[in-house]
C-alpha cells in the first residue's frame, strides 16, 4: 500500500514515522507547499513540491492530508479528493457535517474514497461514544481531556502583552472523574470537569500580576475554569514543557434491568506522550481501511463510524478470529 | 426490527429486558426447549415451544441465541443459521475458528447472516484489542478481568465434598494494573495479574481446613493464584453474593517516534453490575447491525470485527456526524 503525505508539520512528521511501523505500507513521498529544498525529513523520505502531486495520480493509494482545520482542510480536502483516496483529521466538531458534504461531493465526482475527521477526537473517542451509547441507550456520556497541551489556549496566552512564550495544560478534575467512574452520573459544568495550568515566560520587567489577571479573566478560554499561572524562564519552558502530551477519557454510565437497577460504566482512555504521533498512527492504520474499502467499490466521504474494524488490521480474517477475538 | 430469543436463562432474560430499551426493536417471542407453560417471562413477552420456531420464519428479522458454549451453541447455532439471521455469544476462545466455519457454511447455505461471539469478551474487549493493536503495532496487550463472578470457578468449588454453595470472584491485582497503566509493559504471569476470592458455604460439621486446602491447591483453577477463602452462611451468600457483577480492562502500551521514545497507553474498561444484562445489551444493539448488513446483501458468518460501528446505532448518518463524531 502506497501512501503520500500532504503537508509537513507535526502531524506530517508523525505520519512519516508511523508509516515505518508496517511492512505493508510504503511512503511514496512528502508533498509540501514550502520550497522542498527547505524541508528536512526525519527519515530518507523524498520531498516534492505540492504542485507535482498530480504526477503521482495512480501511484499513491491513499494520501494523508495534514493541515489545519480552520482554513486549510476545508479547502484542500475537497480539492484533493477529486484525484486521490485520502484521509484528513478535520476536528472542528460543529463544521463536520458541512465538511463531510463537500468532501463527499468531490470524492463521488472523482470516484475516490475520503475518510474525514480521523484521529482520536474526533476518531477513537467518537467510536467509544458510539459503541457505548448504542449498547447503553439509558445513560449519560462524559468526555474528559488531558492532562495535555492545548495549542489554542497556549496561543491565547501568547497574545497577551509582555508574554514571550507559554504552554497551557488542560487537566481533568480528579473528583469529577471519580464521581463519573463510580457511576454517579453527576451534572457537571465544563469548569467542574477541567482545570487549566499555565506555564508562562514573561518579558523582563513585565507586570506579572497584570499578566496573571489577564489570563485568569479571559472569557471562554479561562474565566470559567480554575486556572493556575506559573511564571518560568524560557529555558525551563523549553526543557520541561516542549513535549506534546495529551489524552483523556470517554466514560458512559448507563443502566439496565426491569427498573434500571443495574449500573454499568464503559470507559475508553488514552495517555499519550505525543499527540501528533499517536494521531498519525490512527491515520496510517486507517489508510489500510480506505484502500480496502475503495477496492470493494466504495466511494464518497466516510468517517471512522463506517469502517469495519477488521479493515484497520494487517491481520487476515483467520488470524483475527484466532488471535484477537 | 423484530427479534426472537432462543433459550431463556440469565442471558435470555437480559435480552428480554434490553429489547424494551429501543423504540425500533420489537420482541416477537421467547422460544424455550422447556415446557413453555413452566416459563414465566419478566415482561409480557410471549413464550413458545422451541419446535414452533419454524412457523416464525420470515417474521423474525434476527434471532438471539442464548445458550452455553460448551455443548449448546456448537450444535444449535449452525442449525438455526439455516433459517434465521442470528447472533450468539459463543465464548470458548480456542474453538472460535471452528465454530465460525460451521456457522458460515450453514448461513451461506441458508442465505442468512450470523454474528458469532458477540458480547464483551469476546466482543467489545476483542474490538479494543483490535483497534489498539492496529494503531500501535509496536506494543503489548494486557487483559484484566474483574472484579467479577466466575461461574466456572464457583462451580469448581461446589464440586468439593462438604460444600453447599460457593461464589468465586476474580480480582485484578492492583499493583499489576498500575504498572501496566503506567506504560511499564511488565512481563506478568497469569497469577501476577489476578487473585481469587472465594465465599463458601460448608455443610454443618465439615472440615473447613480441608475444604480451604482443596480449593487453594486445585490445579489450573486456583493453585497458581493468591486465593482467599471465606466461610459464610447460606443466608449471607444469598444476601451479599447473589449478583452477577463483572468487568475488566484491556490495556495496550505501545511506542512511536524515531527511536520508540514516545509511549502511549490505550485502555478500555468495563464495570458491570450485571454481566448477563450488559452482554444482552450488546447482542440487541448488534441485532440492528445484522439486519442492516443482511439488507445490504451480506450473508455467512461475521464477528463484531466486520460490523461498521454506525450500523449499531439507531441514529441516522446525519445525526451521527452532528452529535457523535
Amino acid at each position: 500500500m502506497r501512501i503520500g503525505i500532504y503537508g509537513y508539520g507535526n502531524l506530517g512528521k508523525g505520519v512519516e514515522l508511523a508509516a515505518r511501523m508496517y511492512e505493508d505500507i510504503e511512503l511514496v513521498g512528502i508533498f509540501t507547499r514550502r520550497d522542498p529544498s527547505s524541508v528536512k525529513p526525519l527519515t530518507d523520505a523524498r520531498v516534492y513540491a505540492a504542485e507535482r502531486l498530480s504526477e503521482f495520480k495512480g501511484e499513491i493509494d491513499c494520501l494523508i492530508v495534514c493541515g489545519g482545520s480552520a482554513t486549510d482542510l476545508p479547502v484542500i480536502t475537497p480539492m484533493l479528493a477529486r484525484d486521490f483516496n485520502l484521509i484528513d483529521s478535520f476536528d472542528t466538531h460543529k463544521n463536520i457535517p458541512t465538511h463531510f458534504e463537500r468532501v463527499d461531493a468531490a470524492a463521488k465526482a472523482g470516484g475516490t474514497l475520503a475518510l474525514i475527521s480521523a484521529g482520536w477526537d474526533p476518531g477513537l473517542f467518537s467510536l467509544a461514544r458510539l459503541y457505548a451509547a448504542s449498547i447503553l441507550p439509558n445513560g449519560k456520556d462524559y468526555t474528559f481531556w488531558g492532562r495535555g497541551v492545548s495549542q489554542g489556549h497556549s496561543d491565547a496566552i501568547r497574545r497577551i502583552a509582555g508574554v514571550v512564550d507559554a504552554r497551557q495544560y488542560t487537566v481533568p478534575i480528579e473528583e469529577a472523574l471519580c464521581a463519573v467512574r463510580a457511576g454517579e452520573n453527576p451534572e457537571l459544568t465544563t469548569g467542574q470537569k477541567h482545570k487549566r495550568e499555565c506555564y508562562v515566560v514573561a518579558e523582563a520587567g513585565a507586570d506579572l500580576d497584570r499578566i496573571a489577571t489577564e489570563i485568569k479573566t479571559m472569557p471562554n478560554y479561562f474565566a470559567d475554569y480554575e486556572t493556575t499561572v506559573h511564571f518560568v524562564s524560557l529555558d525551563t519552558l523549553r526543557r520541561e514543557h516542549s513535549g506534546m502530551p495529551h489524552g483523556g477519557s470517554v466514560i458512559r454510565g448507563g443502566v439496565t434491568g426491569l427498573a434500571g437497577e443495574n449500573r454499568h460504566t464503559v470507559e475508553f482512555s488514552l495517555k499519550l506522550d505525543s499527540n501528533p504521533e499517536f494521531t498519525a498512527s490512527v491515520l496510517v492504520a486507517s489508510a489500510r481501511a480506505v484502500v480496502r474499502m475503495r477496492a470493494e467499490g466504495r466511494c464518497g466521504a466516510i468517517s471512522m463510524f463506517d469502517i469495519p474494524p477488521a479493515m484497520l488490521s494487517p491481520m487476515s480474517r483467520e488470524e483475527l478470529l484466532k488471535k484477537m477475538l
